[in-house]
Protein backbone atom coordinates (compact mmCIF):
# COMPACT_ATOMS: atom_id res chain seq x y z
CA UNK A 1 0.00 0.00 0.00
CA UNK A 2 1.87 3.47 -1.13
CA UNK A 3 1.15 6.93 0.04
CA UNK A 4 -0.83 7.66 -3.04
CA UNK A 5 -3.47 4.98 -2.28
CA UNK A 6 -3.27 5.96 1.51
CA UNK A 7 -4.11 9.19 0.38
CA UNK A 8 -7.21 8.01 -1.58
CA UNK A 9 -8.51 5.56 1.63
CA UNK A 10 -8.21 8.84 3.62
CA UNK A 11 -10.69 10.55 1.32
CA UNK A 12 -12.70 7.53 1.14
CA UNK A 13 -12.77 7.41 4.69
CA UNK A 14 -13.81 11.06 4.99
CA UNK A 15 -16.30 10.41 2.71
CA UNK A 16 -18.06 7.13 4.54
CA UNK A 17 -17.89 8.93 7.75
CA UNK A 18 -19.73 11.65 6.01
CA UNK A 19 -22.33 9.59 4.73
CA UNK A 20 -23.02 6.17 6.89
CA UNK A 21 -22.96 7.16 10.45
CA UNK A 22 -25.63 8.19 12.40
CA UNK A 23 -26.22 12.34 12.44
CA UNK A 24 -25.68 11.45 16.33
CA UNK A 25 -22.41 10.02 15.78
CA UNK A 26 -21.75 12.52 13.13
CA UNK A 27 -22.04 15.33 16.00
CA UNK A 28 -18.55 14.05 17.53
CA UNK A 29 -17.05 15.66 14.70
CA UNK A 30 -14.30 12.98 14.09
CA UNK A 31 -11.25 14.26 11.85
CA UNK A 32 -9.85 11.57 9.75
CA UNK A 33 -5.76 12.06 10.31
CA UNK A 34 -4.60 9.15 8.07
CA UNK A 35 -5.99 5.59 7.01
CA UNK A 36 -4.14 2.76 5.45
CA UNK A 37 -5.51 -1.11 4.99
CA UNK A 38 -6.53 -2.56 8.32
CA UNK A 39 -5.62 0.90 10.41
CA UNK A 40 -7.34 4.00 10.97
CA UNK A 41 -6.45 7.09 12.93
CA UNK A 42 -8.96 9.75 14.18
CA UNK A 43 -8.83 12.83 16.45
CA UNK A 44 -11.66 13.53 18.77
CA UNK A 45 -11.79 17.18 19.15
CA UNK A 46 -12.68 18.34 22.87
CA UNK A 47 -15.72 19.97 23.33
CA UNK A 48 -18.00 20.62 26.37
CA UNK A 49 -20.99 19.13 24.86
CA UNK A 50 -18.89 15.75 25.56
CA UNK A 51 -18.33 16.20 28.51
CA UNK A 52 -19.68 14.92 31.81
CA UNK A 53 -20.20 16.94 35.57
CA UNK A 54 -16.26 17.44 36.58
CA UNK A 55 -15.35 18.70 33.12
CA UNK A 56 -13.64 15.35 31.09
CA UNK A 57 -14.93 13.73 28.58
CA UNK A 58 -17.50 10.83 28.53
CA UNK A 59 -16.92 7.71 28.49
CA UNK A 60 -19.73 7.58 26.07
CA UNK A 61 -18.23 9.11 23.67
CA UNK A 62 -14.77 7.38 23.63
CA UNK A 63 -16.51 3.96 23.12
CA UNK A 64 -18.80 5.74 20.16
CA UNK A 65 -15.39 7.30 18.19
CA UNK A 66 -13.67 3.43 18.94
CA UNK A 67 -16.30 1.75 17.20
CA UNK A 68 -16.58 4.17 14.43
CA UNK A 69 -12.37 4.37 14.29
CA UNK A 70 -12.37 0.26 13.88
CA UNK A 71 -15.05 0.40 10.97
CA UNK A 72 -13.46 2.60 9.08
CA UNK A 73 -10.25 0.26 9.69
CA UNK A 74 -12.34 -3.03 8.70
CA UNK A 75 -13.02 -0.66 5.46
CA UNK A 76 -9.94 0.08 4.72
CA UNK A 77 -8.91 -2.91 5.06
CA UNK A 78 -11.51 -4.25 2.35
CA UNK A 79 -11.32 -1.31 0.47
CA UNK A 80 -14.33 -0.61 0.36
CA UNK A 81 -16.99 0.17 2.85
CA UNK A 82 -19.25 -3.05 3.35
CA UNK A 83 -22.15 -4.08 6.08
CA UNK A 84 -20.19 -5.18 8.64
CA UNK A 85 -21.71 -6.16 12.07
CA UNK A 86 -19.91 -5.12 15.51
CA UNK A 87 -20.24 -8.32 17.47
CA UNK A 88 -18.38 -7.13 20.60
CA UNK A 89 -16.35 -4.09 22.33
CA UNK A 90 -14.61 -4.05 25.28
CA UNK A 91 -13.47 -0.91 26.60
CA UNK A 92 -11.70 -0.10 29.73
CA UNK A 93 -11.02 3.35 30.88
CA UNK A 94 -7.70 4.58 32.21
CA UNK A 95 -7.23 7.96 32.78
CA UNK A 96 -9.68 11.17 32.67
CA UNK A 97 -9.24 13.46 29.78
CA UNK A 98 -10.34 17.29 30.93
CA UNK A 99 -8.69 19.38 27.84
CA UNK A 100 -7.10 18.49 24.44
CA UNK A 101 -8.39 16.65 21.94
CA UNK A 102 -8.28 12.28 21.59
CA UNK A 103 -6.34 10.64 19.85
CA UNK A 104 -8.05 7.55 18.37
CA UNK A 105 -5.95 4.49 16.81
CA UNK A 106 -7.57 1.55 15.29
CA UNK A 107 -5.60 -1.50 14.02
CA UNK A 108 -6.57 -4.72 13.18
CA UNK A 109 -5.26 -7.51 14.99
CA UNK A 110 -6.50 -10.37 12.42
CA UNK A 111 -8.35 -9.25 9.37
CA UNK A 112 -10.87 -13.05 8.27
CA UNK A 113 -13.27 -13.43 5.66
CA UNK A 114 -15.86 -14.17 8.32
CA UNK A 115 -14.84 -12.10 11.63
CA UNK A 116 -12.49 -9.44 11.86
CA UNK A 117 -10.54 -8.78 15.95
CA UNK A 118 -9.12 -5.22 16.68
CA UNK A 119 -7.90 -3.19 19.06
CA UNK A 120 -8.16 0.63 19.78
CA UNK A 121 -6.03 2.72 21.70
CA UNK A 122 -7.04 6.27 22.82
CA UNK A 123 -4.83 8.91 23.84
CA UNK A 124 -5.16 12.04 25.38
CA UNK A 125 -3.14 15.40 24.85
CA UNK A 126 -0.40 14.36 26.75
CA UNK A 127 0.18 11.31 24.86
CA UNK A 128 -0.75 8.97 27.40
CA UNK A 129 -3.30 6.33 27.36
CA UNK A 130 -6.59 7.63 28.01
CA UNK A 131 -8.59 4.26 26.71
CA UNK A 132 -8.19 0.71 25.48
CA UNK A 133 -10.74 -1.34 23.48
CA UNK A 134 -10.59 -4.60 22.10
CA UNK A 135 -13.67 -5.51 19.38
CA UNK A 136 -14.76 -8.39 17.07
CA UNK A 137 -16.71 -7.45 13.78
CA UNK A 138 -18.57 -9.96 11.11
CA UNK A 139 -19.07 -9.89 7.81
CA UNK A 140 -22.46 -10.19 6.70
CA UNK B 1 -37.04 -0.05 49.39
CA UNK B 2 -40.86 0.80 49.19
CA UNK B 3 -42.68 1.99 46.13
CA UNK B 4 -42.38 5.55 47.69
CA UNK B 5 -38.60 5.54 47.98
CA UNK B 6 -38.53 3.90 44.49
CA UNK B 7 -40.78 7.22 42.90
CA UNK B 8 -38.70 9.31 44.81
CA UNK B 9 -35.46 7.60 43.69
CA UNK B 10 -36.72 7.95 39.67
CA UNK B 11 -37.66 11.68 40.45
CA UNK B 12 -34.20 12.02 41.78
CA UNK B 13 -32.33 10.04 38.54
CA UNK B 14 -34.64 12.32 36.15
CA UNK B 15 -32.32 15.02 37.74
CA UNK B 16 -29.26 13.31 38.05
CA UNK B 17 -30.32 12.59 33.75
CA UNK B 18 -30.60 16.35 33.55
CA UNK B 19 -27.49 17.98 35.18
CA UNK B 20 -25.04 15.47 35.26
CA UNK B 21 -24.36 13.82 31.60
CA UNK B 22 -22.80 15.57 28.74
CA UNK B 23 -25.06 17.54 26.21
CA UNK B 24 -24.13 14.97 23.28
CA UNK B 25 -25.32 11.96 25.47
CA UNK B 26 -28.96 13.74 27.11
CA UNK B 27 -29.22 14.48 23.24
CA UNK B 28 -30.34 10.50 23.39
CA UNK B 29 -33.53 11.41 25.27
CA UNK B 30 -33.28 9.09 27.59
CA UNK B 31 -36.51 8.28 29.81
CA UNK B 32 -36.58 7.42 33.05
CA UNK B 33 -39.17 4.28 33.14
CA UNK B 34 -37.99 3.12 36.75
CA UNK B 35 -35.26 3.02 39.30
CA UNK B 36 -34.78 1.37 42.80
CA UNK B 37 -31.52 0.56 45.15
CA UNK B 38 -29.07 -0.84 42.34
CA UNK B 39 -31.16 -1.03 39.36
CA UNK B 40 -32.46 1.42 37.05
CA UNK B 41 -35.08 0.79 33.85
CA UNK B 42 -34.44 3.25 30.97
CA UNK B 43 -35.74 3.49 27.49
CA UNK B 44 -33.99 4.68 24.56
CA UNK B 45 -36.69 6.33 21.85
CA UNK B 46 -36.06 4.86 18.46
CA UNK B 47 -34.93 8.12 16.46
CA UNK B 48 -33.30 8.49 12.54
CA UNK B 49 -31.02 10.93 14.44
CA UNK B 50 -29.43 7.80 16.31
CA UNK B 51 -29.56 4.94 12.68
CA UNK B 52 -26.24 4.62 10.85
CA UNK B 53 -26.79 3.51 7.35
CA UNK B 54 -29.19 0.51 7.13
CA UNK B 55 -31.95 2.42 9.62
CA UNK B 56 -30.94 0.39 12.33
CA UNK B 57 -29.89 2.02 15.64
CA UNK B 58 -26.34 2.59 16.21
CA UNK B 59 -24.09 0.42 18.43
CA UNK B 60 -22.92 3.34 19.76
CA UNK B 61 -25.88 4.99 21.07
CA UNK B 62 -26.62 1.39 22.61
CA UNK B 63 -23.12 1.53 24.62
CA UNK B 64 -23.89 5.35 25.80
CA UNK B 65 -27.41 4.30 26.65
CA UNK B 66 -26.31 0.76 28.32
CA UNK B 67 -23.11 3.13 30.78
CA UNK B 68 -25.63 6.09 31.62
CA UNK B 69 -28.08 3.28 32.80
CA UNK B 70 -25.46 1.96 34.79
CA UNK B 71 -24.30 5.40 36.65
CA UNK B 72 -27.72 5.47 37.27
CA UNK B 73 -28.21 2.27 39.18
CA UNK B 74 -24.91 2.59 40.80
CA UNK B 75 -26.01 6.18 42.19
CA UNK B 76 -29.52 4.71 43.17
CA UNK B 77 -27.87 1.78 45.36
CA UNK B 78 -26.00 4.94 46.99
CA UNK B 79 -28.83 6.80 47.54
CA UNK B 80 -27.32 10.12 45.85
CA UNK B 81 -24.79 10.50 43.13
CA UNK B 82 -20.94 9.93 43.56
CA UNK B 83 -18.41 10.71 41.16
CA UNK B 84 -17.71 7.20 39.66
CA UNK B 85 -15.57 6.44 36.92
CA UNK B 86 -16.43 3.09 34.79
CA UNK B 87 -13.60 0.99 34.45
CA UNK B 88 -14.36 -1.25 32.10
CA UNK B 89 -17.81 -1.61 29.73
CA UNK B 90 -18.03 -5.26 27.53
CA UNK B 91 -20.96 -4.64 24.85
CA UNK B 92 -22.03 -8.03 22.96
CA UNK B 93 -24.63 -7.36 19.96
CA UNK B 94 -26.93 -9.80 18.89
CA UNK B 95 -30.02 -7.97 17.03
CA UNK B 96 -30.23 -5.34 15.43
CA UNK B 97 -32.86 -2.40 16.10
CA UNK B 98 -34.66 -1.37 12.97
CA UNK B 99 -37.57 0.40 14.83
CA UNK B 100 -39.33 0.83 18.39
CA UNK B 101 -37.76 2.19 21.36
CA UNK B 102 -35.25 0.05 22.91
CA UNK B 103 -35.54 -0.77 26.82
CA UNK B 104 -32.23 -0.83 28.88
CA UNK B 105 -32.27 -2.65 32.07
CA UNK B 106 -29.09 -2.00 34.25
CA UNK B 107 -28.79 -4.44 37.20
CA UNK B 108 -26.15 -4.31 39.78
CA UNK B 109 -24.37 -7.78 40.06
CA UNK B 110 -22.62 -6.87 43.29
CA UNK B 111 -21.99 -3.54 44.98
CA UNK B 112 -18.98 -3.06 47.17
CA UNK B 113 -17.42 -0.37 48.65
CA UNK B 114 -14.19 -0.18 46.03
CA UNK B 115 -15.85 -1.38 43.19
CA UNK B 116 -19.36 -2.36 41.52
CA UNK B 117 -20.01 -5.04 38.93
CA UNK B 118 -22.88 -4.72 37.16
CA UNK B 119 -25.18 -6.08 33.98
CA UNK B 120 -27.02 -4.30 31.29
CA UNK B 121 -30.32 -6.04 29.24
CA UNK B 122 -31.19 -3.65 26.01
CA UNK B 123 -34.41 -5.15 24.60
CA UNK B 124 -36.00 -4.31 21.38
CA UNK B 125 -39.83 -3.63 21.13
CA UNK B 126 -40.05 -7.42 19.73
CA UNK B 127 -39.10 -8.46 23.24
CA UNK B 128 -35.96 -9.93 22.32
CA UNK B 129 -32.53 -9.02 23.52
CA UNK B 130 -30.31 -6.86 20.94
CA UNK B 131 -27.36 -5.99 22.93
CA UNK B 132 -26.09 -7.47 26.40
CA UNK B 133 -23.56 -5.71 28.79
CA UNK B 134 -21.40 -5.77 31.31
CA UNK B 135 -19.47 -3.25 33.61
CA UNK B 136 -17.33 -2.42 36.38
CA UNK B 137 -17.49 0.91 38.26
CA UNK B 138 -14.96 2.47 40.81
CA UNK B 139 -15.46 4.79 43.49
CA UNK B 140 -13.39 7.27 43.60
CA UNK C 1 -37.67 -30.26 26.02
CA UNK C 2 -39.10 -33.02 28.28
CA UNK C 3 -37.52 -34.38 30.87
CA UNK C 4 -36.17 -37.65 29.28
CA UNK C 5 -34.81 -35.50 26.77
CA UNK C 6 -33.20 -33.79 29.52
CA UNK C 7 -32.02 -36.72 30.81
CA UNK C 8 -30.80 -37.93 27.71
CA UNK C 9 -29.27 -34.83 27.38
CA UNK C 10 -27.28 -34.51 30.19
CA UNK C 11 -25.72 -38.21 30.10
CA UNK C 12 -24.68 -36.97 26.60
CA UNK C 13 -22.90 -33.93 28.13
CA UNK C 14 -20.87 -36.45 30.42
CA UNK C 15 -19.89 -38.38 27.05
CA UNK C 16 -18.94 -34.86 25.62
CA UNK C 17 -16.47 -33.76 28.79
CA UNK C 18 -15.00 -37.14 29.00
CA UNK C 19 -14.30 -37.34 25.42
CA UNK C 20 -13.81 -33.81 23.80
CA UNK C 21 -11.84 -32.04 26.27
CA UNK C 22 -8.40 -31.29 27.28
CA UNK C 23 -6.67 -34.04 29.80
CA UNK C 24 -5.68 -30.89 31.89
CA UNK C 25 -9.31 -29.32 31.49
CA UNK C 26 -10.49 -32.69 32.88
CA UNK C 27 -8.47 -32.73 35.92
CA UNK C 28 -10.78 -29.80 37.28
CA UNK C 29 -13.34 -32.92 37.48
CA UNK C 30 -16.36 -31.07 36.67
CA UNK C 31 -19.53 -32.64 37.36
CA UNK C 32 -22.68 -31.96 35.26
CA UNK C 33 -25.93 -31.18 37.48
CA UNK C 34 -28.03 -31.06 34.57
CA UNK C 35 -28.11 -30.05 30.87
CA UNK C 36 -31.16 -29.01 29.16
CA UNK C 37 -31.04 -26.88 24.98
CA UNK C 38 -28.96 -23.86 25.42
CA UNK C 39 -28.33 -24.43 29.44
CA UNK C 40 -25.71 -26.73 30.84
CA UNK C 41 -24.96 -26.48 34.90
CA UNK C 42 -22.20 -27.93 36.27
CA UNK C 43 -20.46 -28.45 39.66
CA UNK C 44 -16.67 -27.77 40.48
CA UNK C 45 -15.20 -29.38 43.52
CA UNK C 46 -13.34 -27.51 45.88
CA UNK C 47 -9.96 -29.02 45.47
CA UNK C 48 -6.36 -28.14 47.14
CA UNK C 49 -4.85 -28.21 43.97
CA UNK C 50 -6.81 -25.85 42.35
CA UNK C 51 -5.94 -23.19 45.11
CA UNK C 52 -3.70 -20.04 44.51
CA UNK C 53 -1.63 -18.91 47.78
CA UNK C 54 -3.87 -17.56 50.00
CA UNK C 55 -5.96 -20.46 49.57
CA UNK C 56 -9.18 -19.24 47.28
CA UNK C 57 -9.89 -21.08 43.82
CA UNK C 58 -7.87 -19.71 41.36
CA UNK C 59 -9.76 -17.76 38.16
CA UNK C 60 -8.03 -19.40 36.06
CA UNK C 61 -9.97 -22.47 37.09
CA UNK C 62 -13.13 -20.55 37.06
CA UNK C 63 -12.30 -19.36 33.56
CA UNK C 64 -11.82 -22.75 32.43
CA UNK C 65 -14.92 -23.96 34.11
CA UNK C 66 -17.08 -21.04 32.28
CA UNK C 67 -16.08 -22.08 28.95
CA UNK C 68 -16.02 -25.68 29.61
CA UNK C 69 -19.86 -25.13 30.65
CA UNK C 70 -20.89 -23.14 27.70
CA UNK C 71 -19.35 -25.96 25.47
CA UNK C 72 -21.97 -28.31 26.15
CA UNK C 73 -24.91 -25.56 26.37
CA UNK C 74 -24.08 -24.72 23.06
CA UNK C 75 -23.66 -28.44 22.11
CA UNK C 76 -27.09 -29.28 24.11
CA UNK C 77 -28.83 -26.43 22.12
CA UNK C 78 -27.60 -28.11 18.94
CA UNK C 79 -28.35 -31.55 20.03
CA UNK C 80 -24.69 -32.97 19.21
CA UNK C 81 -21.11 -31.86 19.35
CA UNK C 82 -20.13 -30.03 16.73
CA UNK C 83 -16.78 -28.38 16.03
CA UNK C 84 -17.27 -24.77 17.31
CA UNK C 85 -14.87 -21.57 18.17
CA UNK C 86 -14.56 -19.91 21.37
CA UNK C 87 -14.50 -16.48 19.68
CA UNK C 88 -14.21 -14.68 23.13
CA UNK C 89 -14.92 -15.20 26.58
CA UNK C 90 -15.00 -11.42 29.38
CA UNK C 91 -15.15 -12.97 32.94
CA UNK C 92 -15.91 -10.57 35.77
CA UNK C 93 -14.40 -11.58 39.41
CA UNK C 94 -16.50 -10.64 42.33
CA UNK C 95 -15.72 -13.16 45.43
CA UNK C 96 -13.35 -14.78 46.36
CA UNK C 97 -14.25 -18.59 47.25
CA UNK C 98 -11.93 -20.19 49.77
CA UNK C 99 -14.46 -23.68 50.60
CA UNK C 100 -17.01 -25.30 49.08
CA UNK C 101 -18.09 -26.37 45.63
CA UNK C 102 -18.75 -23.50 42.83
CA UNK C 103 -21.63 -23.77 40.65
CA UNK C 104 -21.40 -22.90 36.64
CA UNK C 105 -24.74 -21.83 35.34
CA UNK C 106 -24.21 -21.25 31.65
CA UNK C 107 -26.86 -20.07 29.34
CA UNK C 108 -27.23 -19.13 25.71
CA UNK C 109 -28.41 -15.75 25.62
CA UNK C 110 -29.18 -15.53 21.67
CA UNK C 111 -28.42 -18.85 19.45
CA UNK C 112 -27.72 -18.39 15.78
CA UNK C 113 -26.52 -20.06 12.69
CA UNK C 114 -23.17 -18.47 12.74
CA UNK C 115 -22.70 -17.34 16.34
CA UNK C 116 -24.01 -17.76 19.78
CA UNK C 117 -23.55 -16.01 22.73
CA UNK C 118 -23.98 -17.08 26.50
CA UNK C 119 -23.50 -15.95 29.67
CA UNK C 120 -22.16 -17.91 32.73
CA UNK C 121 -22.88 -16.89 36.07
CA UNK C 122 -20.63 -19.09 39.13
CA UNK C 123 -21.82 -18.86 42.69
CA UNK C 124 -19.76 -20.09 45.97
CA UNK C 125 -21.38 -22.60 48.37
CA UNK C 126 -22.70 -19.56 50.06
CA UNK C 127 -25.33 -19.22 46.97
CA UNK C 128 -23.24 -15.51 46.28
CA UNK C 129 -22.09 -14.89 42.55
CA UNK C 130 -18.38 -15.07 42.41
CA UNK C 131 -17.50 -14.90 38.98
CA UNK C 132 -19.56 -14.01 35.54
CA UNK C 133 -18.35 -14.48 32.48
CA UNK C 134 -19.99 -13.51 28.88
CA UNK C 135 -19.03 -15.30 25.67
CA UNK C 136 -19.11 -15.42 21.77
CA UNK C 137 -19.47 -18.68 19.74
CA UNK C 138 -18.74 -19.21 16.36
CA UNK C 139 -20.07 -22.11 14.48
CA UNK C 140 -16.64 -24.00 12.01
CA UNK D 1 16.17 -0.95 35.27
CA UNK D 2 18.88 -2.39 34.12
CA UNK D 3 20.17 -5.96 32.60
CA UNK D 4 20.66 -7.03 36.38
CA UNK D 5 17.40 -6.00 37.53
CA UNK D 6 16.11 -7.83 34.88
CA UNK D 7 18.07 -11.02 34.88
CA UNK D 8 16.92 -11.05 39.01
CA UNK D 9 13.32 -9.86 38.54
CA UNK D 10 13.21 -13.45 36.00
CA UNK D 11 14.53 -15.32 38.99
CA UNK D 12 12.10 -14.03 41.62
CA UNK D 13 9.19 -14.56 39.16
CA UNK D 14 10.08 -18.20 38.69
CA UNK D 15 10.01 -18.54 42.55
CA UNK D 16 6.69 -16.61 41.82
CA UNK D 17 5.22 -19.38 39.62
CA UNK D 18 6.93 -22.10 41.54
CA UNK D 19 5.30 -20.76 45.40
CA UNK D 20 1.97 -18.80 44.78
CA UNK D 21 0.20 -20.53 42.07
CA UNK D 22 -2.05 -23.32 41.97
CA UNK D 23 -0.85 -26.66 41.53
CA UNK D 24 -3.25 -27.16 38.64
CA UNK D 25 -2.03 -24.08 36.81
CA UNK D 26 1.68 -25.18 37.40
CA UNK D 27 0.96 -28.02 35.29
CA UNK D 28 0.70 -26.40 32.49
CA UNK D 29 4.64 -26.16 32.66
CA UNK D 30 5.17 -22.58 32.13
CA UNK D 31 8.42 -21.09 31.31
CA UNK D 32 9.98 -17.51 32.16
CA UNK D 33 11.49 -15.97 29.45
CA UNK D 34 12.62 -12.35 30.69
CA UNK D 35 10.60 -10.19 33.18
CA UNK D 36 11.19 -6.66 33.68
CA UNK D 37 8.86 -3.88 35.33
CA UNK D 38 5.22 -4.30 33.83
CA UNK D 39 6.36 -6.83 31.51
CA UNK D 40 6.59 -10.82 31.67
CA UNK D 41 7.16 -13.09 28.53
CA UNK D 42 6.18 -16.83 29.00
CA UNK D 43 6.25 -19.93 27.19
CA UNK D 44 3.98 -22.61 27.48
CA UNK D 45 5.14 -25.26 25.79
CA UNK D 46 2.75 -27.61 23.64
CA UNK D 47 1.48 -30.62 25.33
CA UNK D 48 -1.04 -33.30 23.81
CA UNK D 49 -2.70 -32.83 27.91
CA UNK D 50 -3.33 -29.35 27.26
CA UNK D 51 -5.26 -30.09 23.77
CA UNK D 52 -8.79 -30.42 22.93
CA UNK D 53 -10.68 -33.05 20.12
CA UNK D 54 -8.96 -31.89 16.98
CA UNK D 55 -5.28 -31.52 18.44
CA UNK D 56 -5.30 -27.61 19.11
CA UNK D 57 -4.35 -26.42 22.42
CA UNK D 58 -7.47 -25.40 24.84
CA UNK D 59 -8.59 -21.86 24.98
CA UNK D 60 -8.53 -22.78 28.99
CA UNK D 61 -4.83 -23.26 29.05
CA UNK D 62 -4.13 -19.68 27.23
CA UNK D 63 -6.87 -17.69 29.57
CA UNK D 64 -4.91 -19.79 32.09
CA UNK D 65 -1.62 -18.41 30.51
CA UNK D 66 -2.51 -14.98 30.17
CA UNK D 67 -3.78 -14.69 33.70
CA UNK D 68 -0.66 -15.59 35.07
CA UNK D 69 2.05 -13.92 33.10
CA UNK D 70 0.11 -10.40 33.93
CA UNK D 71 0.10 -11.73 37.50
CA UNK D 72 3.98 -11.51 37.23
CA UNK D 73 4.18 -8.14 35.46
CA UNK D 74 1.95 -6.93 37.97
CA UNK D 75 4.27 -8.23 40.40
CA UNK D 76 7.66 -7.64 38.64
CA UNK D 77 6.12 -3.61 37.98
CA UNK D 78 5.69 -3.63 42.26
CA UNK D 79 9.14 -5.19 42.48
CA UNK D 80 7.55 -8.08 45.08
CA UNK D 81 4.65 -10.12 45.29
CA UNK D 82 1.02 -8.67 46.79
CA UNK D 83 -1.98 -9.57 46.98
CA UNK D 84 -3.89 -8.78 43.99
CA UNK D 85 -7.20 -9.69 42.51
CA UNK D 86 -8.11 -10.10 39.08
CA UNK D 87 -10.84 -7.97 38.13
CA UNK D 88 -11.62 -9.05 34.81
CA UNK D 89 -9.65 -10.43 31.91
CA UNK D 90 -11.31 -10.61 28.73
CA UNK D 91 -9.65 -13.45 26.14
CA UNK D 92 -10.30 -13.10 22.37
CA UNK D 93 -9.46 -15.89 20.35
CA UNK D 94 -8.20 -15.52 16.53
CA UNK D 95 -5.84 -18.49 15.49
CA UNK D 96 -5.75 -22.37 16.49
CA UNK D 97 -2.39 -23.79 18.27
CA UNK D 98 -2.18 -27.27 16.72
CA UNK D 99 1.18 -27.18 17.31
CA UNK D 100 4.57 -25.43 18.40
CA UNK D 101 4.86 -23.27 22.30
CA UNK D 102 2.71 -20.33 22.33
CA UNK D 103 4.73 -17.48 23.67
CA UNK D 104 3.16 -14.84 25.92
CA UNK D 105 3.70 -11.91 26.10
CA UNK D 106 1.97 -9.64 29.20
CA UNK D 107 2.26 -5.59 29.43
CA UNK D 108 1.10 -3.00 31.77
CA UNK D 109 -0.43 -0.56 30.09
CA UNK D 110 -1.27 1.58 32.82
CA UNK D 111 0.23 1.07 36.21
CA UNK D 112 -1.73 2.47 39.11
CA UNK D 113 -2.31 2.19 43.44
CA UNK D 114 -5.42 1.04 43.12
CA UNK D 115 -6.32 -0.60 39.83
CA UNK D 116 -3.69 -1.94 37.07
CA UNK D 117 -4.20 -2.21 33.19
CA UNK D 118 -2.99 -4.38 31.12
CA UNK D 119 -2.54 -6.63 28.20
CA UNK D 120 -1.69 -10.11 26.88
CA UNK D 121 -0.52 -11.25 23.77
CA UNK D 122 -0.38 -15.04 22.87
CA UNK D 123 1.81 -16.36 19.67
CA UNK D 124 1.94 -19.56 17.67
CA UNK D 125 5.46 -20.61 16.54
CA UNK D 126 4.43 -19.02 13.27
CA UNK D 127 4.95 -16.11 14.85
CA UNK D 128 1.08 -15.24 14.54
CA UNK D 129 -1.09 -13.94 17.38
CA UNK D 130 -2.81 -16.82 18.36
CA UNK D 131 -5.14 -14.64 20.97
CA UNK D 132 -5.30 -11.39 22.57
CA UNK D 133 -6.22 -11.02 26.21
CA UNK D 134 -7.00 -7.12 28.02
CA UNK D 135 -6.98 -7.56 31.96
CA UNK D 136 -7.86 -5.18 35.01
CA UNK D 137 -5.86 -6.11 38.20
CA UNK D 138 -6.81 -4.40 42.02
CA UNK D 139 -4.81 -4.01 44.58
CA UNK D 140 -6.22 -5.58 47.86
Amino acid sequence: MNDTNDAALAALARTWLDTLFAPWVKALDLQVESVRAGRAVLRLPFAPELCREGGTICGQALMAAADTAMVLAVSAQLGEFRPTTTVSLNTAFMRPVAEGDVRIVAQLLKPGRTLMFGEIEMYGADGKLAAHATTTYAMV
